[in-house]
């Protein structure tokens, strides 16, 4: 975004630049963190007239080149700005995620150790499209004290370089150093990071599948987010009609391109003559193309025939494939088998068939009679969010501020030593607890 | 341990094997995971002729081909085999890490969203030597509900089959799949498995440096450990001479092998005329090899030059690397350049430069006055060590049981649609915090 040279030795440069930042930014206040947004919000709305001029250059060379939804994300204009602003004003209100004591031990007389939490140093954080996603991860990252090498899309690369002007002018205004936050200028540069895990302490996706698994076959340094958003609902016998109609509705229509919108509805055969009808009632008037097995479409001919390939189908458009199962064991294995690991719902007034899919469902998220749309960091009431991971270590699930953390043990003595604690005389460690600082 | 085939489509069906004991092992009660502890505990000591008899032919099979350091680990006798029932007996009664409610939160009336930990899934664990480790990490794992694929060192091959059988005894005896904890039959075995990050969840090396490096170029599986252990002292100006040469002792030579051990003294100017004497009639006679900066030598001939190659060792053995540098500056500098981020500590009486080193140094671990020994997870009060890990994602440093566990967001609603929370007569979130379960 700010250069145009693929030297790998000058990116490192950037990156190690990157890391002394981050040394600075780790040991900040509370109220230098939270003044930089402040700040940037600010300067968001002085800069309103040259965030749009170059925004404009953007979408005049963008027509006719990306789809309409794509161009929708691009454009900027006052109003996104002046809510660009405001996100970030709110994540400078987000209580301290930093030097936060999470246990506190006395060992012994005079040797107490905490845990407190820390940044986790560097992040790379590569977006599509929406030039809106550089302001509110650069506010999450110096929130948490993280430095951060942001890679946005070409075709937003004048409104980026706009609106990452007015996060190093924040940055300056604040005497935080301005490698804090910077620009690649290039997948070149991206690539160069990713071979260096001494460099980088996690890289953050933000858009298509591809471009998360592209990442991810190219690094050794942890990837946080998701490739895949295979959702399932079940409709359990017990299914309530109305509940299952109207939820089914939400999951798959509400917002069809979101990763936690359903792809697959699963029907318990019991149900299925009750609620097979009623699901095509509401959803083919709206446009929605049902493709099922051909239990389903015995019930049901206005169904299209489904084949293997669609139950591991992401669709991301208004198209939803239904399934007859034989028992509840039947849709859990069929989640197994073809569920990415990011949200799986049942719909059921049985309470027992509801205790054992929210037991045994291996899934970031797993819910009884919801939608599961709600499977994100705003509705969770995180406040922000990083992304939504399916991966199992680290963080799982929509990953707010603590997803940017690590921690470091502090031990405080006053001459210890292990010897003492060893051998047929030893001393023996008290391990109390004691109340971590409020 | 078990077979001899390396054929890696055999190998993938044991790591799917795993993934179906563990779906199994995350949703038992707690004295289920128990049980098969306190029956494995009773294993050992019912086992005790044929383990000893495994263990003698692994032994005459080494003579003379491994160190005797090596010899010492590998050799099992009635009180270790004694020593690992208790410690089988100890990870029994810790409280149960699984189904534990870490959030509760309303979001709406009738909509509640809990946080509850859940197993990893697979660890593929390899381990040298020692075969006392794949006693201790089965317990671990089973206890967090997660299935385990171990390597053991080939020398020990005999003592490992013999301890699994054990393992595998108490699976059966208490009804829960032998799959969750298998023997891998060679390196080609985890190569293979190196390769699925579908089928293992995290890599867990407990062995060498090199072994660590090998794992870690090998796989984009999340590895936990550490591959360097290179910790410093830093002896202030205000550091206390008795406490200072009794804290360089303990941290260099209480066990000289252990990744927690120092390798490098960095001491300020104005106390080095002090400090130097009183270390180097200390540690000289105890057989210490010291190697130092020149101006270590001006003060104390008896050190040996210090080269390049020194700030970057980590010895293992009774061998200390000497520094003077000129302010605290320089100590963190040097730190910063040398460091691996596993343990760093400060003797000083000084409170200034004690809150500075404790806010500024990067480590898993960082210290005041007490030695780097203490970096340990039966010492930190965890009951049970998984290794010590030095990345920054996920756990750091010394890691008990909560290492191997993730977590799942559980949703139970009653009808709720993310439609009714959008637009212009959205309803709002409550987002009241719940008390967790007891």
């Amino acid at each position: 975004m700010t250069t145009a040279s693929p030297d790998p030795q000058a990116i490192h440069r950037m990156a190690q630049a990157a890391r002394e930042a981050s040394r600075c930014l780790a040991t900040t206040a509370f109220e230098q963190r939270s003044g930089v947004l402040l700040r940037l919000a600010e300067e968001l709305g002085l800069r309103t007239p040259e965030i749009l001029a170059a925004n404009a250059a953007d979408v005049s060379a963008a027509a006719g080149l990306i789809d309409p939804s794509a161009m929708e994300r691009l454009k900027l204009d006052a109003a996104k700005l002046d809510a660009m602003a405001t996100g970030v004003r709110a994540v400078a209100e987000l209580p301290d995620p930093l030097h936060q004591v999470s246990l506190r031990r006395e060992l012994d007389a005079g040797l107490e150790l905490s845990r407190v939490s820390c940044p986790l140093g560097v992040l790379c954080v590569v977006f599509e499209s929406r030039p809106d996603a550089l302001i509110q991860i650069s506010a999450l990252a110096l929130k948490s004290g993280n430095a951060v090498l942001l890679k946005g899309g070409s075709e937003a690369r004048h409104s980026n370089a706009a609106l990452l002007a007015a996060v190093q002018a924040a940055l300056r205004d604040t005497g935080l150093p301005e490698a804090a936050v910077q620009g690649l200028p290039d997948r070149a540069a991206v690539a160069a990071l990713l071979q260096r895990p001494d460099l980088v302490d996690l890289v953050i996706p933000r858009g298509s599948r591809e471009l998360v698994l592209s990442l991810q076959a190219a690094t050794r340094i942890p990837v946080l987010g998701h490739a895949d958003g295979i959702c399932h609902m079940v409709l359990d016998a017990a299914a309530d009609t109305a509940m299952a109609v109207a939820l089914v509705r939400d999951a798959k229509l509400q917002y069809p391109s979101a990763c936690n919108a359903i792809e697959t509805v699963l029907i318990h055969r019991d149900a299925a003559a009750r609620l097979l009808p009623a699901l095509v009632a509401d959803l083919l008037p709206r446009g929605v193309e049902l493709r099922g097995c051909p239990s389903c479409r015995e019930l049901a001919p206005a169904i299209a025939p489904a084949t293997e390939a669609d139950w591991d189908a992401e669709y991301g458009v208004p198209i939803l494939a239904m399934k007859v199962v034989a028992d509840l064991d039947q849709a859990l294995a069929h989640i197994r088998a073809h569920g990415s690991g990011h949200t799986e719902a049942i719909v059921t007034e049985d309470p027992a068939a509801a205790a054992r899919f929210l037991a045994e469902v291996d899934a970031a998220g797993v819910f009884h009679n919801a939608s599961t749309r709600f499977a994100d960091g705003y509705r969770y009431g995180f406040g922000a969010e990083v992304g939504i991971s399916t991966g199992r270590i680290h963080a799982r699930g929509p990953v707010g501020l603590e997803g940017l953390l690590s921690y470091r043990y502090l031990l405080r003595g006053s001459g210890q030593r292990v010897e003492d604690y060893a051998g047929p005389a030893a001393r023996a460690f008290t391990h109390r607890e004691l109340i971590p600082d409020p």
